[in-house]
């Protein structure tokens, strides 16, 4: 199995990654070929419904970069089953509370850490040999913190065993401080950064965070160690509009 | 409808386009936005099959972008498939003599001046009134130069009536020669190119390529007045490796 | 965006709608082409997955009746991914409580009102600008009344703000006074009917119901103003027997 | 196997039709209920693909209609593959002699009749007993007179041993006589099918044509013994309409 | 509607049934022709969607076992959604409390003895006459036993109304008991089948289990009645293995 | 590029192959692991569309089975499409004449040995390095000899540079010589294969048959050296059957 991101952070490094919106199976070797540590499919605001994922992931699973899927929702349901797909390590939007991150964390784990059900039949052929143990010491099971509540609440989720990073939702997270849903603001969105950082700190919690490559620096800066530095509908969109600006230079 | 390509090429002008490798249409609609002259989609070489190709096809057509397809083969069944679902033009594959480029515009337009069944059903939803004689004043015909064969017969080819354009293939085309398959060559590959938009010019019919951006200026001193510009799959990779090199710059 | 449904009720008018139980995205642009004042696609007992809702959101996005998604439950993850799609309006079923009420509320609104996550991609491209308050503003939240339970509870779900429209499910509704599964009951079913506009009424709520065309004057007179009065599975047995009709006569 | 068209045809009576233009296998059903003597699958000018065809016909084979392709052209592989997938007779598009007959009717039936490939796996669990000769006897091979050319030809193609009716395509027939393409047109296309059905009759041949419920009495005055007279589109339109217009009369 | 599941359990008799994994329709057809008691159509683990599910259902709903599925979670919404796509039981994963299988039932049942939702558009089609208290009667309601915990509260979950069998994961049950997830242990599983058996007995509810052909027989002297024995992936593993040992035996 | 079909050809051995008739690509998977020389995608008489033949293709790509197409016509274009998305062989139905197999060859190989369109996309991802030469080399063209016609043709066809081998279809070959369709018969059938083997030796080109396990001894016996001995479906219900039978032993 592809420890590749629970080695980064463990010595103390950053992992970078990128982002699945689209679900041509296609574009995901693609993504896969450019050497980002992790990849992630998402479901909750990305295209691909669950047969689409499932091959997002064969993909994925197929390069050098750790799959993980952002799920639509803190659901075991969903958890189980792109799990049995072949991700390595859950987003869950939306963790408000301890008693929250510690149900996505039972969904991750098999017994006797979690409650999540037997029968990874995709997963065991894409990763190889597939044990209980190992598997649960693998997958990251990593909530979102993207509301102002989930900030006060910082102390409590992070302190749930098994949590072994946190991502920061900065569009959702602006909306409860009444900010415009972006990738960076000011004020009290700066501060819910740094408080959420300096928590992840003491509770020896890896901080993540969804951006894109020019927040990158900033967000290293201010502690962050997972940042989410492409996506690929934008580098689609950047990638195409460079080259129609190359290819007609000097044309007209 | 959309007779973009149709005015540029009466004005003399040169046309840029995009090319769609992948079958996701979140993927069209980026492509769309960025500002291509026209749009193609890629049944031969590409990921779509029909149902994708309609998909693609619908959300190019919302967009600014003329709608092309690449069509797998010189096949009437197939071209009047993808007309019926809304492509504006056709680029057809392997056309080697007068009597496969006279099928081609036979399969393009309706009687009197071919033998297209009607049945406009998406096409009439997409574009509006849709009569015709209009329609077949719009729709445009492209076969490809892809052979030494083609090139020898290349005037054959240009006299057929209502070959409105013509799209050299360079990876197929260089084989031909013995060439390795590449968008670019030298040799008997330069020698072909010219001979190629040498005769477009005494007929009247406009020399299209299949390039990229970087080869474009080079296309526009040597005649080409359709260029291929930017695919897909090659814009998402570039894009997500600037992304990744962008993002991580000073991080290790 | 279309806000055809919100000033209807704002005027005091009333709205006519369709039902789309069939998936197939050609069948939605013929219902939208047909000039109802909203259609509401239907994945809890329709055939429509995900993906093909998405699709036929976007046929019923370009036509001009707002686009509705009665989602199979009320869920938080379904409503947001619809609405990131494209629905204007959600319709939740067998809200029985204030609780489950301001559930369905909190998942149609984005914060401070709500808790809906941010990420329309698709909806952004369909509606146009699309800001969180004004989107907030145009997004119909309408639970579902169709148990006794509900109308015993009726006056405390209406005033939950955010509400603003209820919709019987006649059938449902039936079962649970051991009436059979109709869309048209006596006895207590006319009374519960009763209930719930005289209560729609004194909270400024509008009251909606599934019907068909012949039982449409009736729902008027009972002082509905969302009526449902066509779905697309009966539009077409009617139509084509019609046509059998019609095409038969006087052959045998 | 369903042999209700032939036996109509054998009994010198007059078979009415359906067409299948969405792929939609539950309005498939729907239509499968209402009662025609045959449904048409249209895989030309319709949308379904393969695979949404196959699940089309399976619909249709579940009930008392006969379950007829239109494949897209006159191609051995697509007619073969359709057979194996239920289909009970064809329809074959620009049929324009006795050469392109033939090679429908080699397509449709096995050997000796003719070179159609054994595999009928889907075909065999929906018919039961599927015996090359009875199958052989069963599948109608119908093709298309719509071209100007046609007409000349029909005594030659007519003339061609398994030809069981054909189909008059008025739109297209129209174009060639350089009419607008419509369903029905005065002066030489009304002399086209005069001269068509005095050809059936003459070879005893079955003249079918694509008509709808308004167009029925004439045709079949005119001696046409199979008349599709209904689309799924169609009436789900008029259906969607009725309802509609009934559903608000008097409201406003 | 076929009541073979509830005719061999109220004569005494033991069920054997079949597991479907694969989401190919073909391939539930031909397990259909097998012979199985009841077929489960698997939405946990196996591959399928609701969409691919749905035609798993069609499939066995012609043959002669009765369809059943597994859902991937106790969610009222999945489960009325494949009830009305045809299935004519549920097994619930993860029922370890009164409470959750009280919600099972709830689910499975129309009003007054649930709260399903009406709307078996596909169902009715299949099973025919589809009256709420004959599909209450038919309709199985199966939670799954498959953690320590639910062996400990094994009484009061049999005593819920409306539970007619209980069904045994053994891979996720060995996992609660500190043992590897296989389909037979040792020590604390014999333990727990036993007691789980001994409490069927007391409340009159059928014990399942799911097992594999070599298993079946020492089920059966356990006291289970509801035996699935086959799956088809291990079926085609085993077939196609023994077809290709057979096939090259003495050719090297 | 896996030539382990080529290189056990030239060994003067006989490979033993499955076939997939299923559109699943778990199934694909599953019989990917079990160990046959080769497996075929069959696109004629299966379920398998083009997409679903690119997923299977990926199933048995990363398997150590060589991954063939049985195209469903002798078509160009799809057989550019099925090797461009990693077909490393090409079985064409119907093949009568030397004409036919030139043909085929031509689709099969680049040029200058054929025709075959570069774009290898997916192909190229799946099979590592992807040169034209190599590739030609590697890919093998099959034409099926499957009527009389063939038979007697089949010194010429089998004079075809490019012809690797041929595949005998027993059920098409057996109609032509007025006999069921059946996988093996008598007389003529029997005189077929034994002139086909022989014209195979004449022309070292390898002779291959579609057969099942209990037929290989004699096909072996007869000089065939590549014999299709397992076809998933029936791999499925033999294997399904065996546990039935297995799991109710003694039960009743």
């Amino acid at each position: 199995m592809n420890d590749r991101l629970k080695r980064i952070w463990q010595d103390g490094e950053t992992a970078h990654g990128g982002w699945l919106g689209l679900y041509d199976d296609y574009a995901a070797s693609i993504m896969g070929d450019v050497g980002f540590d992790y990849l992630v499919v998402d479901m909750q605001h990305g295209s691909a419904d669950y047969t689409q994922a499932t091959r997002l992931l064969q993909s994925v699973s197929i390069s050098a970069s750790v799959p993980l899927v952002r799920v639509p929702w803190n659901d075991p349901s969903i958890i189980g089953r792109v799990l049995d797909a072949g991700a390595l390590g859950i987003i869950v939007p939306m963790v408000n509370s301890a008693e929250e991150a510690a149900a996505a964390v039972q969904a991750c784990r098999y017994a006797p850490e979690g409650a999540r059900s037997w029968g990874p039949t995709r997963a065991a052929r894409l990763h190889g040999d597939y044990q209980p143990t190992a598997v649960n010491d693998v997958v990251a099971c990593i909530p979102m913190i993207e509301t102002a509540r989930a900030v006060e609440a910082i102390d409590e989720i992070l302190a749930v065993a098994g949590v072994d990073a946190i991502y920061v939702g900065p569009a959702d997270l602006s909306l409860t401080y009444w900010l415009p849903p972006a990738g960076d603001n000011e004020g009290p969105f700066v501060n819910a950064l740094e408080t959420i950082v300096d928590a992840c700190t003491r509770h020896d919690v890896v901080p993540g965070v969804h951006a894109n490559s020019s927040l990158a620096a900033e967000r290293r800066s201010q502690g962050f160690r997972m940042i989410t530095i492409c996506s690929d509908d934008q580098a689609l969109a950047q990638g195409a509009a460079a080259m129609l600006r190359d290819g007609t230079a000097g044309s007209r």
